[in-house]
């Protein structure tokens, strides 16, 4: 594995943002008001949520990101430098701290609205040079850049799937060794470059599809096999797959084999979606160990 | 005018808030993401914006409203002392101030998620029994227990008008001397009653109907008059409701007629939608007189 034991930390490049989750019994209509049965203050955005997943896990981790004026001094920024994650920030004093507004009805349907705040930062500013580096959802030009410098990159498009072009989602390519997808993202990804999802598996080295309860779907060069989902009682299905990413990412930056590497990847999104909130139940890597060996075997 | 020269301030009874107020493109289908093009906080909150209404045109005017443990020492609570609204609060530790997420489409329509927080409180609090008060938007329980104890009681249903059963309605409907509400707002109140809107409008003395680019319909034991709308260049409708009452309640506090309150509460909202957030551009009593003199004639 070309990146065991390196002294470099893993960065992270995208997001951080502030999670609003509410609950609601339904979506209101057009000129309507609904009260919100719950509604809770998270710490997310996905690359900070995957940041704190590799520090929780004990890798070192570099967040490259972009915070507005309520940030420094804030119980966030507390809790990162709890947590061991380096900043390497853009400052954004005009703007807020990206926001996330969730809503989930009761039929277990959600809607977001995203505030870029800060995040806005990401279209103009430089990219750094970076040893080993993933791209999780954000700016589309910024993360191209980032890739084209990049010794090691992994990328996720997320939420931000549809702000990429045919062109950037090639040069990204390119440029990576791992694509993490949902399958939704799979699909939508394959549509914008105009192949199938099939292929787009095998135009990178590792591709992982992660499908909700059916687990995840490693391909190495095109050849598939899946990892069954860790069934937990879940409270909040947000953040699993920045979690599981987190899980993934330190294991392959340690030396293990991919299957390995989505095996505890899945374990550790079995963490996160016991609570509510993406960053609230992160599991150290004994934690993380421990069920790993119940569900999938000793991790060597 | 049974309540000029009374030394007594006006009371407002109901939600203090903090408004998010997102512009986006189209909102989000199910389980998709949609970015803000703008996002904005303001102070809110139907009772508060009523209040500091009253406050700006230079009436002495009492809050009777929650909030939550992060008021204490904000901007908003500055303000109010600023602008010299009496504030007589339920302060709640381990809840939020109440807060409602709007979003405008480009379309023109508007959703709106309103978290109660802080305002829970009403359900179980111990109404004040008050000279000159006006029951905004919020616990129907409440608003009957405040009603019932009043002297002078005006009352508006808003936002929280589906929460009220018939004998709610029936009761404060005996208790208050002015009723306002939309032309929604009033059919829906007709349809819980089972009555008509010229019958309900002939339930009590003053009933006051505003009809957005129509104007307002004043009913005085069932008699109807209209008064046009004040043509601005609005940025943003939210908060017209309440700067209308505002101005009706200051005039009506004054000793002037209902039809004048009208036009001096048409005059008031005229300001309130030039900018964006419901307590940006409220008027004093000087800069309303000024506009009011120019569509509807000097004010004696």
């Amino acid at each position: 594995m070309k990146s065991s034991g390196a002294a470099e930390p893993i960065s992270v490049v995208g997001h951080t943002a502030i999670d609003h989750i509410c609950r609601v019994s339904n979506f209101p209509e057009r000129h309507t008001s609904v009260p919100t049965i719950d509604h809770q203050i998270f710490f997310g955005g996905g690359a900070a949520n995957i940041a704190a997943g590799i520090a929780t896990l004990g890798e070192p981790c570099t967040l490259v990101s972009a915070v507005g004026s309520d940030f420094p001094g804030s119980a966030y920024e507390r809790r990162m430098e709890e947590i061991g994650i380096v900043r390497q920030f853009f400052y954004v004093d005009d703007r807020p701290t990206a926001t996330a507004f969730m809503f989930n009805d009761e039929g277990g349907d959600q809607i977001t609205f995203f505030d870029w705040g800060a995040s806005r930062v990401f279209e103009t500013a430089e990219a750094p040079a970076l040893d080993f580096v993933h791209m999780a959802t954000a700016d589309p030009s910024f993360n191209v850049r980032v890739a084209e410098k990049s010794d090691f990159a992994s990328f996720d498009p997320g939420q931000d799937i549809s702000k990429y072009s045919k062109e950037q989602f090639e040069t990204i390519l390119d440029n990576i060794t791992v694509l993490f997808a949902n399958r939704h993202e799979a699909a939508q990804m394959a549509g914008t470059l105009g192949i199938s999802v099939h292929d787009l598996a095998a135009r990178v080295e590792i591709a992982v599809f992660t499908m909700d309860a059916e687990g995840c779907m490693l391909c190495i060069r095109g050849e598939r096999q899946t990892v069954p989902a860790v069934r937990v009682k879940a409270a909040d299905p947000t953040g699993a797959g920045d979690a599981f990413r987190a899980g993934f990412l330190t294991a392959y930056r340690r030396g293990y084999a991919p299957l390995r590497c989505c095996t505890i990847g899945t374990v550790t999104a079995s963490f996160a979606v016991e609570e509510m909130g993406c960053q609230t139940n992160l599991p150290t890597w004994q934690r993380m160990a421990q069920r790993h060996e119940q569900h999938f075997g000793r991790l060597g």
